[in-house]
This record gives structure tokens, sequence and C-alpha cells, in this order.
């Protein structure tokens, strides 16, 4: 996706550990333009699929998929990651690790909410190791509905996260996939490289 | 907000302690055209302000503010609870009490990205006690940037958090005020009284 590259390029920075800053536009202060037109790239690769529910987790997920669900016309859901006093209904949970945070976190979603009727699209704002998305995907199995596929919003795709996935069987569509971001030189997939400022 | 009244009715339960529970449209199953119906009479409330910026605090505050950002055309910044790895700027910090998980937790925001030129709205799910609602107008105050007003989808007006704030000569739009969730029983302002299924 085009214009998401761009603005990963003019608004994101490379910190130490390959991790990537976006903070501008899309997990702190959000672009929502830029997500309603990643919730048209979504229905546009997952058309047809016979989707019912998006499954993502807060926080970051949620923008990207709101607006997925708005163009798809299909409800979100976002496995929490603290349990709230209103979650008084059975759950459905995974453990997840986070990269960032440096910790595990149990995952959960109401189980009212996915039935095995669902045709479920996991989405997330990265794919990394994949921790997040696997957490996702045992969810929707666990809830009996049908994984129709996963759409993330970055892969950084010189970790093995999106590749698991895959040798699975599962359609994993991301919008902006990235080689390498050594030495602050970001790197995107089809050997389209440009240094990072 | 009639459509947001009647959905509350239709698929709002009252749980002990006056809690709302909300999570079949707004705070862990979203309807995302529901949302932008809420961003749309958002910026109905608050057209002609000037608003720059919207700022929220994660998780349930994000999907009506990216609906508002995206039909006011302006950016959203969510507040995070938890820091991140990438969080390494200077922050603007607020401490909240939050009274579904029974914690104080420390909210905060990347300095950068708001600034004394900006004219912010401050959206969030729920107003109660107005503690969120707080912070937020404290990182506000810490910006420098203007607050133009508070957004809320719910407001329960039976607990003292919006008189607080009006009190202060803060505009505070409430999209749904329950003046009461005794016996079970959802009570709208303006003597609207409904008994819960």
């Amino acid at each position: 996706m085009k214009i998401l590259e761009e603005k990963i390029l003019s608004e994101g920075t490379v910190l130490p550990n390959n991790v990537l800053k976006v903070d501008r536009f899309l997990n702190h202060k959000i672009d929502p333009q830029l997500m309603f037109q990643i919730g048209e790239e979504f229905a546009r690769r997952f058309e047809g699929k016979g989707i019912t529910k998006i499954l993502t987790i807060e926080s970051s997920g949620i923008a990207p998929s709101v607006m997925a669900g708005f163009v798809m016309q299909v409800p979100v859901i976002f496995a929490r990651k603290k349990r709230s006093l209103t979650m008084v209904d059975e759950l459905l949970t995974a453990s997840v690790f986070s990269y960032t945070k440096r910790e595990v976190q149990e995952i959960s979603v109401s189980k009212k909410l996915l039935s095995p009727e669902d045709r479920i699209l996991i989405i997330d704002d990265f794919l990394a190791n994949g921790e997040a998305a696997q957490g996702l995907v045992n969810i929707v199995k666990a809830s009996g509905g049908e994984l129709v596929g996963i759409g993330i919003v970055i892969e950084k795709a010189f970790q093995n996260g999106g590749d698991q996935l895959r040798s699975k069987g599962i359609c994993v569509e991301s919008l902006v996939a990235i080689d390498s971001l050594a030495n602050k030189t970001i790197s995107f997939s089809k050997n389209k490289e440009v240094q990072f400022q």
C-alpha cells in the first residue's frame, strides 16, 4: 500500500532493537483519514469472503479494525488485555507475550460475542513474532468460528510470525511488509530501500 | 441521541453497583456504523469551534474518537494507560482512578503530539465520576493547548463528574445522559424512563 509506505517513511522512526515507531499516525496519534483508506484496502483484499466479524486486540488494532468494519459493514470485537468489572460472562482466553511491553498478558473475549457460525477476519497493527496474532487465532479456534484470514497493517517480514502463520495455511495479508530495519534503514519488501532520515 | 438510547435499551444491561454494560456495541464488541453516527453527532455539536485535535484514552474511547476525527478531519491522540517501549519522548502525565478496574493508573501522552496552538476536544465513552476526563483535562492544560470541550457518549448524570467539570466552565456535551440505574431500570434524562428487560 503505497500511501502507507510513504507515511512510514515521512513520519516513522526506527528505534534500537528493530522497533519501528509509528506513533504519529497509527498507535498513539491516529490519522483517521488514513485509517479509512486502510479499512478500504482490507475490505478489497478480503472481498467476497463472507466475513461476519472482525477480531482485533486493544489498543492499536482498534482504529484500523473499526474502519475496516465500517467499510465492510460488520461488527468489530477487541480482545482485552485486562479484565474489567463488566466482563462477567464466560471468557475465551489466550496468553500473549508483548515484545514492546516485555510481559506475558492474558487476552480475553466474552464467549457470547463469537459463534460457530461466524467467519472471522483478524486485524492488527503489527505482525512481528506473531504472538498477538496467534493468540487471536487461538481465540477464534476456541469460539468454533471459521478463521477467514489475518489482515496486518505493517508486517516485519524479517521476523518469523508471518511465515509461521502462513505455514499453517492461514491467509495473511499485510498492507506493508518491511524486510529490514538494520542501520535505521527502512527496507520494504520488493527490494525497495529508502534511507531513513 | 435517540438511536443511542434505543441501542442502550435493546443491547445494554445493568450490573450491580450502577455499572452499565454496553459491551455489545461500544466497549468490547463495536458497532462501526453506530460509531460513525456518533462521530457525526460530535462534529455537529462542536461545529465551528476550530478544533485541531481530539484527545481520548485507550481503549474504549478510540472507536468513537476516530470516527469523530474522520468526520471532522482532525487527528486523534489516545492517552496510554501503560507505557510502551516506543514511548521514548518526553511525556505529559496524569493520575486517574478507574472505577471498573479498581486501580489508579498513570495516563500519558507524548508531549510533542500536543502544542499550545492546538484547540483540543476531549472525547470518551463514559463520564461518571469524571476521573478520566479530569486526567485528560490536566494533560491538555500541561500541553498549553486550549480545551474546546468534552464530548461524552454516555454520561451517568447521577454521578458528579459532569457537574464538577461544568462548574469549572468546561463545555461538556453528552450524547446520552442517564439519571438513574437503580433497580435495573435505565432512566434517561428528560424524565424518560424505561424498564430494563
